[in-house]
C-alpha cells in the first residue's frame, strides 16, 4: 500500500511534466493490444481524458488493420499483400474506408465520450487533410495505397481548440481527390509534424526498443537509433518504428516514444513519470 | 441573350439577399435527383461553394436510403420496414453506420471540395452531436431507428467558424451510446433549430406543394399549412416534409423551403431571386 | 424576359466578384452626365448604397465646374482659362470654394442618403487632407489652382470606417494652409493611391478609350496605353484620363478603370459582370 | 511677475480638472467677439488646441449671422425677420448653406489647424446629424427655418474618435431632406445632450448672467434661473441662452456654462480654475 | 518501493484536483513548526512553488509571534497579555511592524524564491489592504490591536495576477491610517473571502479536529462543528480555529482546512489526495 | 495676486508637459528635507498624488540613513564607515532591513495614501528586483553593502500598472540570496533605466548644480557635465550626484534632474513649468 509519502514524491515528480505539457500537442498512435482488449482500451480511454482535463492536446490516430482483413473476409474478397503493403482496388479501397471512417472511427469516438471526454472524428479527406501521391514498391502498381506528401493542419486545429479531442483515421487523398490507403504510424508522425506537437507516442506491442541483451533501451538519440539500424541491433517490425520516430524527431517534433501499450495506463506513466515507460527517441 | 440591363436588374434583385445571409446558417437537407445526377451534383456543388465564397455559413445534412438498401442487399440481408420505417437491428446498424458515415458522407465532402470548397464531414455521435430515444411504432420496437431529442450544436459550430462546410450524416446516439438511425429531414430540422439558423432548404424531387388544383403554392403560413394538411389538399410524403418544415419555424427558424432539386442551381436561385423557387414557409 | 438559368448565370458570375470586393476600397470620381441627368443621378445612389451593403467601401470624388461658372457669372465674375485651367483669384475661389464644399457636396451627400445610404461630405481642408502646390503653367501665375503633392488619409478612414460614404470635393490646401482649386480626376487618383483602393473607377460621358477603327478597347495595359497617346490613337480629352489611370495603377492601385457614366448601372456591371463596361487599365 | 508658488497654486488648482475632463466631450458654441476679433481667434484656436491635446473632447458648433446677412446683400436679395427669425425661402436657404457650409465652417476648420491641431468640418446634412421639423412663428410659414428634434451623434463620434476637433454648422435637414437653418445655440444644446458630453460653453459678448445690481452671477441652479427669467432679472438677449442651457442641464449634461469670449483665454480659464469665468448653470 | 500501478493510482488521484484548481485562489496560513523547522520550511516552499506551477494561485499570510516576542526582549520591553492579545503601545507596535515588515516577511519572501518561485511581501497597509477597528476586551484600552473590518483586495490581485505569490503580513490600518496588530489567523480568513478563494488552509501543529476519542475527523459542516464546540468536544486552542474556518465557510469560501504543519508536504496532500490531511470544514 | 491672464499663462506654459508625461514613468529618489520636514513630506505627498492623478506614473525609491543611524544608536551598536559606506555585519543588516523595509518604507507609504493616492511598498527582494554584488572598496570587505548589477522590473511594473505608487526600499539581493545595503540614488538610477523611464529627479538639500560663480546651472550637457568634475568646478557630494545622472541618461533615459528639495512643490514645478528647478541633465 501507497504511504502518504509517497503519494508525495509521485505528485511532486509529475508536476513540473503537467505544467510542461498544458496547451502543448501530442500525437498518439493508438493500434494493437491497447485497441483490442476490454481493460486497456478503457484505461487508455481514461487517460485520454485525464490528458485533456489537466490541459493537454491529445490528438489520436488509429489503425483497423485486423477489422479491414475480417470485413473483406465477409464480402469474400481475397487479400493480396506486396512488401507487406495490402494490394487496393477500388472496391476493397470502398470497404477500408466503410471500415476505418464507419466503424473503428466512430467506435474510438464513443470511447474517449464514455470515458467522459468529447471526441470527434475526421478522415483524412475532411479538408484534404492528409495528401498523398501512390506507392508505387519496386515500380509496381498495388492500387489505392499511398505516402503522405503533406499535411493541411487545419481541420484537426478547429477541431483540437474547440476542446474535442481529434480522432483520426488514416485516409489519404491524392491530388485529383481519390482516398488512399495510408499507414497509421506514418499518418501519426506526418500529423505531429505539421501540428507542431510536442510528442509523437506509437503504441506498440512491444516493450520499446531492445538493446543487444534483450533488454530495454529508456533513451535513444537520432544517431545511435540509425547506427542500431545499421548494424542489425534494431530489427523486423522495430525498424519502420524506429525511423518513423527518427524522421519526426528530425522534422522539429522534440520528443518521439515508442511505448508498450500492453500495460494499463502507459500513457499516463509514460508522460508524467520521470522514467516514462519504453524508448525515448530525441535529437 | 442577356443584356446589360438585364444583368443589372439581376443583380439588384440579389444584392439584398446577400447581405441579409452574410454570416447566416442555413441548413440544407441534401438528397434524392440532386444527390444523383451527375450534373445536378455538380451544380449543387457549385451553388454551396459560392454561398460559402460571400459569407454565408451552409449546413449540409445528407440522406442515403437507396445505398443503404443495396449494400445490405449485397451482404445478403433482407430489409423490412414498418411504418415506413427500416427494421434495424445492430447487424444492420453496422452497415447503415458504416455507409452513411464511411461511404455517402465522405463522398459529399470530396464533391464539394472539387468545386473549390473546403468540407468536414461529421456524424451524430462526434460530440454526441445528435441525440435520441428510440422509436417504437405501435409500441413496436423496431431496433435501432431514434428520433431526435435534443442537438449539441459545438462540433457544427467548431467547424463552421473554423471555415469548413459541415457535412452531417444522420445517425444519432441514444443516452447510453448507441447509435440509431435518424431520418434526414427531422435531422436537418432539429440542427436548425439548435443552430439558430436563418434558413432550412429541403431539396426534394417534387416542384413543391402544390394548391387543391395543381399549382405550386409560393408562400405558405403556418395556420395554412396546417389547414392544408387538415383538410386533405397536402398528401402523402408531402405530409412530413410540411410538417418537418412547420416544426422547425414554429421553433424560431424564420424561413423553411421546399425546393425543387431537379432544377439546376436551385439553391441559388431560392436564396438570392425575389421569387425563389418551390414552397416558402414562414409563420 | 429573364428565364431561371439566366438569372443563375448573371449570379454565378457575380459572386466571385461580390467577395473580391468586400472591406475593399473603390474610388469613384463622380462627374458628368452622372451627376446631371436626374434618372442617372438615381442610378448612381442606388449603386453607390447596394455597393456599400454588401460590404465594399466606395468613396466618392466629385467635380463641379458648370456649377462653379454658373454662380460665377450669377455675381458677374467673368471667368480666364490658361491651358484649360480656370485663372482663380481669390474672390474667385471664394466662389468655388463656397459651391463645391458648400453646394455641390451637400446635395451628394444628400442624394446618397435619399438611395438609402449614410453619407459624410469632406474637403481636402479637413484634416489637411489633400495638400497641393500652385500650378504654374507656362511659368504663369494663374493664382489659386494646385496640384497634389500629399494625401492625408486619415480623415477618408475615419468616416469609412464609422460606415459613412465618404464624399469629397476637390479643393487642396497649400503649405501655408490656403486652399486652392484641383482636378477632380487628379484628386480622385491621388486618394485613390493614398487610401491604397483596390480599384479607381472614372464615370465619364464617353464609351470609354477607343481603337484606330472606333470600337471600344475593353483591356489595357500600361505599355499599350503609353504607346498609344505616344502614336496619337487615344486623343484629345481622353488623354489627361488615360494618364491619370496610368499613374495610379503604376502607383501600385491594381485597376483603374475609365467607365461610361451615361449608362444605368455603370458603375454596378461595371464591378460585378466579367465583361465590364468601359476600358480597365492594369499593370 | 509670477513667483514659482503662484505657479504651484495655479498647477495644483488646475490639475484635478485637467484629470476629470480627461476624455470627456465639451460641446463649445463659438460666435461673437470671438470670432470677428484676430486676437481672440487665436486665444480661441490655442485654447482648443491645448484641451484637444491633453485629451479632453472638445466640440466647435459655430453661427455665422453677420457673413450670411453680408453675402445676401452683396447678391442683392433683401433680408426679412419674423421674431427675430430670418424669413429664408429657398434662394436665401442656397446662400445660408453655401456661407455656412463653404466658407465659415472652412474657415474655422483652417483656424484650429493653424494653431496645431486637427479639424474636420460637418454641416447637419452629413449622416442626417440635425434632424428638424420647420418652424411655424405664430403660425407663420417663414420658410426653411428648422427647431432641432433630434441628433444622430455617429457622425461627430467618427470624427472625434479618430482624434479630429469636429467643427459643426448650424444646418439641419427635415424628414424629406430639406435643408434648413437652425439657431446655432439651440443645435450646440441638442449636440451636447445627443454626446452625453460633460459641459456645454455658450461664448458670448457678454460678461455672464447679471444679477439685478449688475454683478456677475457665478452659479445658477435650474430653479433660481427660472425665477430670475420669471421675476424679469434676466432680460432680453439672455433669456434664450440662459434658457437654452437650462434646457440642456435638465436633460442631463452636468454643466452649461455661459462664458464672456470677449477675454483672451477665456475657454481655459473657464475650464480649468476653480473661479471659472462666466455664469455656471447646473441642476 | 512504489510500482508503476501505484504511480498511475496517484497521478489517476490527483488530476482532477489539479484541473480543479487551476486559476483558483488558495489562502494559506503559515506559521507554527511549519516556519521553525528547516526541512519543513523547505517543504513547504516546494509545495507553494508546485501550486503556483501547475496554475493555482496560492496566497501566504504569516504570523510571527515568537521572533516579535524575542525581539521585545532584546530591547528590553516588558510584553503584557490582556486575554491572550499583547498589549500594543505605540513603541512596541514600532517593533511589531519592524519585525513583522522588515524581517519575517521578508526570510519567507527569500524562502520561496530559493525554492523556485517569484515572491512578493505586502504588509496590511499597502493600498490599506487590511482595514481595521480598535479591539477593546472587557472594554480595556490595550493599544494597537486591531480586528479586521474590511479587505481590499487589489494589492493582493495585482500582484498574483502579474505571476508572484503574495506574501502577507498580519498588520491592518485603522481609518485615521494608524498601524495595528491582526490575528494571522483572522487576517487569512478575511482575505480569504475578499479574494472569492475556493480554499482556506490554516497550517497548524496539531493533526486536525479531534473527536472525543481522540481520532482525527476529517470532515465537518458548519453545524457539526459549532454543536461540538458547543457541547466542549473541540476545546481550548482549537476553538478560534474551527470558529474562524466556520466564519470563512459561511461568508462564501466552499473549504477551509485546518491542516498538520507537522507533515511533510501536508499541503499538497491535503489538496490532490482524496483522503487529504486533517480537518476540512465544509457548508 | 495672480491675475486670470496670469493663470492663462501658467495653464499654457504647462498643458503640453502633462500631456508629454502622461502614461510616462517618472523615478524619484526621495529623501533629505524633504523627508524630514512636515510641510514638505506633505507637498510631496500633494505633488506625487497630482501627478499619478493626471497619469503619470510616479515611483519613489528612498533612502533611510538617519534613522537607521538613530535605530543602531538604541540597540547599542556602534556604526563604523569606509569610504563613507556603512560597514554592515549581518546584524547590522537585520537592523537596516527592519528600519528600511519596516518602518520607513512603511511611513511613505502612508504618507502618500493620507495625500489621497493609493501605495505600495516594495523591497529590493520582492520577485529579486534589485540584483548586487559585494562591494569591495580598496578591495577590503565591508560585508553586507552592494552595487547595483541588475534590476528586474516586474515586481514594479505589476504595481503600478494596478494602479498603485510603487515605493523602494534600496535594499539588493545577491547571487545567493542574501539581502544588502544599496546606496539609494544608484537603486534609483538603475531603476530609472530597466523601467525605461521618462525621466529621473534626485530630490536633494541644494539648490543644483552651481557654476564657478555659484550661480545654478539650469542645463547640463554630459559633456560639459563630466569636464565640469574634471576640472572641478563640481565638488564634493555634488559629484555622485552628478555621476548618477550622467550613467542614467547615457543609458538611455532621455532626462535627469537634481532638484532643491527644501523647496515646496519642487516637483510638481520642476516637471510642469518651462525654467523647472535645479539642474537638468540630457544627452
Amino acid at each position: 500500500m501507497k504511504t502518504l509519502t509517497d503519494k508525495a514524491e509521485v505528485l511532486i515528480e509529475a508536476l513540473p511534466y503537467m505544467r510542461r505539457f498544458v496547451d502543448k500537442t501530442i500525437v498518439i498512435k493508438y493500434g494493437g493490444a491497447a485497441m483490442k482488449d476490454e481493460a486497456l482500451r478503457h484505461s487508455f480511454a481514461v487517460d485520454v481524458v485525464l490528458l485533456k482535463h489537466i490541459g493537454v492536446r491529445p490528438v489520436i490516430v488509429h489503425g483497423g488493420g485486423p477489422q479491414i482483413g475480417r470485413t473483406l473476409e465477409q464480402v469474400g474478397k481475397a487479400s493480396e499483400f506486396v512488401d507487406g503493403l495490402r494490394v487496393t482496388d477500388d472496391e476493397t479501397m470502398g470497404v477500408v474506408e466503410m471500415v476505418l471512417g464507419g466503424k473503428v472511427n466512430r467506435e474510438i469516438v464513443e470511447l474517449i465520450q464514455r470515458g467522459g471526454g468529447q471526441a470527434l472524428g475526421l478522415t483524412g479527406n475532411d479538408g484534404r487533410m492528409i495528401q498523398v501521391e501512390r506507392k508505387r514498391p519496386g515500380d509496381r502498381d498495388i492500387g489505392r495505397v499511398g505516402t503522405v506528401v503533406a499535411v493541411n493542419p487545419a481541420p484537426i486545429a478547429a477541431v483540437a481548440e474547440s476542446g474535442f479531442v481529434p480522432v483520426i483515421a488514416p485516409i489519404g487523398v491524392s491530388e485529383e481527390g481519390l482516398t488512399h490507403n495510408v499507414n497509421a504510424d506514418e499518418a501519426a508522425g506526418a500529423i505531429a509534424v505539421a501540428l507542431g506537437a510536442e510528442k509523437l507516442v506509437l503504441l506498440t506491442d512491444v516493450e520499446g526498443v531492445l538493446d543487444g541483451e534483450g533488454k530495454l533501451v529508456a533513451d535513444l538519440d537520432l544517431a545511435t537509433a540509425r547506427a542500431a539500424i545499421e548494424s542489425g541491433v534494431i530489427q523486423g517490425g522495430m525498424i519502420p518504428k524506429v525511423e518513423c520516430c527518427a524522421a519526426v524527431v528530425e522534422a522539429g517534433v522534440p520528443r518521439a516514444h515508442i511505448v508498450d501499450g500492453r500495460a494499463r495506463h502507459a500513457l499516463l506513466l509514460e508522460i508524467f513519470t520521470d522514467g516514462g515507460v519504453g524508448t525515448l527517441l530525441t535529437r
